[in-house]
């Protein structure tokens, strides 16, 4: 018995938008890894909860409480590096026991996804494997029902942690755009998208195919507190054919 | 009874990738609509075919030929947005006479797929729904086992029918980039890969996740033919925390 490493996307929160592999495999896993917030079992743990083996076991991965770092100092690399071998090295020991280790991850693993920290360092020396996940913007403008790029459209994804003037820029240059990690930058992301001429056509969405969802134009949306779980989305189409 | 469209993601053709909600959808639609090539089935309804009632009527809607007419003229346009007008009459046909059609479109429906046509026709008049899809880009990275993009990395999607000089400037501004439709036009982009000096990070991956797929350096593949189901990825992350 060999171990085996597999990252699972389990999509944007809906356990119907689970893919068949991916239900096969939280069935069949000795154990299941999640990152989440210290304390917390996270989105992925709550769209998969429902598929996995009575007896398997859960292993979480508690990202380090880093809020009092600057996000671009050389503490908060070291705390976040330090986190991903240390938790590198817990999955290691389950396949070095020859466990058969899901690794959760919201959305797609490879997509913006902490599992991708852990593929690097494993699947050099291990069977390892990646089952795709919708991708949370995806999820997004399907709820919507938004067609997003057809033709020769060039896409965009931008984080919403770019500098303002940075993402005008590149607002401007691409017919559509997709802005993740609205959260607490919603303010400037407004800023940028009126800047560019782009609010009128600027769609929120707030827990994409979750429950208490919300879908509505950005620029009817009265104030700027957004959580996490929120995405912009910037259509490029405009219904030709 | 009244009518219901239904926009269905097949994934990137591993009928294993489909959700568990597009296998609860096909398996209850009363008519089956799929785009093809005249008189050919593709990628869509061989990924489905599996999971459809025995009693499902197919409506193939087959493309107009038109690669005798210039892609950005005039005649073309026509005949693309006559086809379209067309095949929306056909299933509007099936939704007047109470029937659920599910639209079957290969990767994601709103993700430069030609359901979107049939849903901006559509949707304003009918119950209408999208499910989304495991895009060909995820299918292709988690095949190759390829992290793409993490933290604040920026993402662009770029069709591989740009020009040279706008694919090199447009991968040269962004640190991960996905090129979409690359068949006929890889001499041109691997002139703007290495134009741009990230040939030797680009990854080709043709027919992902289906039978026959082959992944590979972009740089270690010999010659220049590719089947239009073939995406090049250069990604962005480059292992940091």
């Amino acid at each position: 018995m060999s171990g085996r490493l597999i990252g699972v996307g389990t999509g944007p929160g809906d356990p119907d938008l689970l893919t068949l592999k991916a239900v096969r495999v939280l069935g069949a896993a000795d154990v299941v890894a999640h990152f989440a917030k210290a304390g917390r079992r996270g989105n992925a743990w709550a769209t998969a909860a429902g598929f996995l083996r009575p007896d398997a076991v859960e292993l979480p991965l508690f990202y380090p409480v880093t809020t009092e770092l600057p996000r671009h100092g050389a503490a908060y690399g070291t705390a976040v590096a330090g986190f991903f071998a240390a938790a590198a090295a817990a999955v290691e020991a389950e396949l070095r026991a020859g466990q058969t280790v899901a690794v959760l991850s919201e959305g797609d693993p490879l997509f913006y996804g902490s599992y991708m920290h852990l593929h690097v360092r494993l699947a050099p020396r291990w069977p390892a494997e990646v089952v795709p996940g919708i991708t949370a913007m995806s999820g997004c403008w399907s709820q919507a029902g938004l067609p997003l790029v057809q033709g020769d459209d060039v896409l965009t994804v931008l984080p919403g942690t770019l500098a303002e003037a940075e993402l005008a820029r590149r607002l401007l240059d691409s017919p559509a755009s997709v802005i993740m990690k609205v959260g607490r930058n919603l303010p400037r992301i407004r800023r940028a998208l009126a800047a560019t001429g782009k609010l009128a056509r600027a769609v929120y969405v707030e827990r994409g195919t979750m429950e208490r969802t919300v879908t509505t134009p950005l620029s009817e949306k009265a104030d700027d507190v957004a959580p996490y779980f929120s995405i912009v989305l910037v259509p490029g189409w405009e219904g030709r054919p």
